[in-house]
């Protein structure tokens, strides 16, 4: 692998990556839920289809542009999971005419122009925000969830699917109960939901969404669907979060050594912003992604007291031991697990090797 | 414009952008230094062909992968102002066989290696550390200057070109004044460095690059080359450091209104980390951005009390004003001025609109 490389390159362990697959699989196989990942984080064809190997069939993208990505790799039921954009329905309606697709509502009036612009069978679910507060309607205004229920019917080709949320807020939490407890209240909230509309749709479901509560929680009850994007490459956030190992992360970026600073322990690497993304963690001080030596058959535990402690547009800086430091020549590879691993995928699409 | 986008766009002012680059021009022609503007803001041959009626020959990159996309669009003088990467020898030796290349050293060893291994010409820079503290060799270290001088006069195809070196501490200053007060420091460093190595080296040249010192300052006494390159669009943090008046940003990124929250006076756009990147500044609070509207002939000035003041993924948060809220639809297209518009060009290589 390492002579191959001459600058950023973004490496994903086949092997590790198939083992957050097949336990998140499992896991919703178990709590008999269906099981629709989010495709946003790796983005790749490729990586995509190991999934079809763990019984995935449907899945969840994050634009319009990602569906029609994986629309062209064969997949046919896909959820887009961002506010429907009334500036997109002309890409709506060609990609519904050949595939089941679900699109988002959080308002009476975005439905009310999907309804009568939609050409194709649409399945809609509505966004609830269960206190994270991005995206959704908030999950007390019934009124208004009503109402948009009532478009959704009067409308001929759009399909009341049910309710969905993504719980960002557990991205804050201190430790992993926390995350239960968020996790908690928003299942709450939705099965609310769930149960003053299954008279008349009895179909409804409930889906959610975010790796640290899919991580954590090993059973899904009162849960119909989940939609986790993340731990298929996992990251330093979900292993601060707890929401994973370090071994569980599948993803590094190597990265040439192309400055080296005894007088003050640093080491200049080949990789920047626009490979890692600025996504950064706070413990103690800042750090932009933690050092990994490669080995024969894969990668070492971090080097300790070395952290990736600023970045530019392609310079990273690394400060490190003297002891570390000594071992180090320019030219060398180093690996750097990322901080926000959708983020660097995003960045290194075309720089990817998978080994 | 604004009816042919459906998803962020960036928007490039034509008019801006060309009277940023001939201010600049303009300046160096009165100083009588080289103008050797950085392409790695804007990465776009179009971008890139306005500086050739400006006067502009000879350009700077930061990155073999970019000089390669400037050869092919005719240009044939390229510093890579970046550590040379001994792992990209072979990429220089191609591009040196057919352009004047110049790289970039700071250690005696990567020194060596590149004597004993370009094959063709190439100019070498000595990049100095004068208090910024990222690469470079720190202008101490005299014994070791000398060295690398030694091991570039004695190698076949390696040419000393002089020292550069990048201020980047000027984006920590507090006020222009601060600004100056760093120019001038790092401008008698290498006036030193210069007077030293001059005798043996008459064509030695000093060369200094960052886009708030080159603003700021109308006159380079004492430089030789310039090499800024965020000033072709700048920024809001050029705004905020003194360098730029707001209607010198020549760039936004065009976002779909996908949600409207009047509970918390809160607008959802289509826009996130993956078209803007994480870069925020701190203004009492972190902000991802400011909010413009497009007009027939432009934009407006920011919205009042309005800011980016979160972003995922894909989704970015603006708070703002109830009487600002109330004039916003769902599928509008409002316009972010971006934080650091290197980082937002390289997210929107593909998806620029020049008006």
């Amino acid at each position: 692998m390492k002579s191959r490389i001459s600058c950023p390159t973004f490496i994903v362990k086949e092997d590790i990556c198939r083992d957050n697959i097949r336990r998140m699989a499992e896991n919703a196989n178990v709590s008999d839920v269906i099981f629709r990942p989010h495709f946003k984080t790796h983005q790749s064809t490729l990586v995509g289809n190991w999934f079809r190997e763990y019984g995935v069939k449907s899945i969840t993208v994050s634009s319009a542009n990602m569906a029609r990505e994986f629309v062209s790799a064969g997949w046919d039921d896909i959820t887009i999971a961002f506010p429907a954009n009334l500036r997109e329905i002309p890409e709506y309606n060609t990609m519904a005419a050949d595939i089941n697709l679900n699109l988002l509502t959080d308002s009476s009036e975005v439905t009310a122009t999907l309804g009568a612009n939609i050409k194709s069978p649409v399945g809609i679910f509505i966004e609830i925000d269960a206190g994270y507060g991005r995206s959704g309607i908030p999950y007390e205004k019934e009124k208004e969830i009503e109402k948009i229920i009532y478009l959704i019917d009067h409308a001929k080709q759009l399909s009341f699917k049910g309710f969905l949320t993504h719980s960002g807020n557990t991205y804050e939490a201190c430790d992993t109960n926390e995350i239960k407890a968020i996790h908690q209240e928003v299942n709450e909230i939705l099965l609310d939901l769930k149960k003053k509309f299954i008279g008349d749709h009895p179909d409804l479901i409930i889906s959610i969404g975010d790796t640290p509560s899919c991580s954590i929680l090993s059973d899904f009850h009162n849960v119909d669907e989940i939609r986790p994007g993340n731990f298929v490459y996992y990251d330093l956030m979900q292993y601060y979060l707890g929401s994973c190992k370090l071994s569980d992360i599948a993803v590094s970026v190597a990265c040439p050594v192309t400055g080296i600073y005894p007088e003050r322990n640093e080491i200049v690497i080949y990789g920047g912003a626009v490979h890692l993304s600025k996504e950064y963690l706070e413990q103690d001080d800042k750090f932009y992604g933690l050092l990994v030596n490669y080995t024969d058959d894969g990668r070492t535990e971090p080097i300790p007291v070395t952290r990736l402690i600023s970045i530019s547009q392609e310079h990273g800086i690394i400060r490190t031991s003297p002891e570390f430091l000594k071992t180090v020549k320019h030219g060398d590879l180093l690996g750097i697990l990322p901080i926000h691993s959708c983020l660097t995928a995003n960045l290194l699409k075309d720089k990817m090797i998978i080994v």
